[in-house]
């Protein structure tokens, strides 16, 4: 029924579905925290505000640290979606290796994003990051090496 | 002629292109009010303005507009790339079912930017916003639940 | 060996390797004008750091400029994977036709990057970003008449 059979596909499905799914709950936690601290940008959304209160706030500490674990998770997640497609579609590694890719992708990234909300002692969240950047990296060369094609 | 035959595949890359044009537009609209607003980030930018006012400006209403609505497409719009496509590629769902999909995303998108641009009043923003949330999570279940290769 | 033989996808995953890489890099490199800066934006990011220097500091010149040129490769080189993927796949375009466009988004994006971080005198950062946004709008627009499936 899939327009593509392939397990490796299929393994990429399933792990870039959960790590994705992480990050765009991440919306719907800053505007959690926009309200529990009154922080909005747009005028437009204080309606609900007092007059006097009225004025766009962007240094809420809760607010602009989801923002920044979300935007680490742009900058991290989608360079995992393009090269672990391309990881799964068009390089000779074996099917253990890229699952284990992504095993190790996921698993770091759901950890960089407790320890970032979480705000937990460093070197908690720099450890999911390098781990998710290895990752990234190490797809990058494989394909890289496997085509080569200029 | 093309690489992989799929009427799924085809209506993605219809609604996606126009989709990411939309995105992709916002950047010269920053652009334009930069130079409306005089309101440059960088330096080398500068060499227009009289020098008294060179000094880089964070807080141009609209510039700051246009990039939180370029921010809040890349936060949504790119994982609806990276879901649709496995969603058309490997998923049970009829093609009816997916392109619905895609047609709700992408007129919940447009319309979201009009809303944001135009600072329309709430809640029309954010109807625009949950509408394409709703679309992406949907799509990330049903990958999930049809690969669930782990 | 791979899931999809397509020279068209070989070229693709070479090309979008190089420029994925050359992002990825970049975050790294914040890390490192961070440090040379003292410049954290996280309390638990500063504990190396004397008493009275803890505090978040966010106009490091050096570091919001590298994460400019982050944010605007990520505004251009996602689409430039999203638009790439779906012009190797599914595009009537010839083989030579689409490697060029891969060829010259790549170097126009490298050259983006040093004039962005070496701040060199505009247009050489205009020119970079422009000759990208031309490729991306180009293929959008091939693939949308190519398809044209609403």
């Amino acid at each position: 029924m899939a327009v593509i059979e392939s397990e490796e596909l299929s393994y990429f499905a399933t792990y870039v579905s959960i790590v994705i799914l992480k990050m765009v709950v991440l919306s719907p936690l800053t505007g959690y925290f926009r309200h529990q601290g009154n922080a909005f940008s747009n005028p437009e959304d204080m309606v609900s505000l007092k007059e006097k209160d009225r004025k766009p706030i962007f240094n809420d500490p809760m607010v602009e640290r989801v923002r920044r674990c979300h935007l680490n998770d742009l900058e991290n997640i989608v360079p995992f979606f393009a090269l672990g497609l391309l990881y799964a579609l068009t390089s000779g590694a074996s099917t253990t290796t890229i699952v284990w890719h992504y095993r190790f992708f996921v698993v770091a990234r759901l950890f960089h994003t407790i320890a970032y909300i979480g705000a937990l002692p460093q070197p908690s969240r720099g450890l999911g990051f390098l781990v998710g950047l290895v990752v990234n990296v190490s797809m990058a060369v494989q394909i890289l090496m496997y085509n080569a094609n200029f």
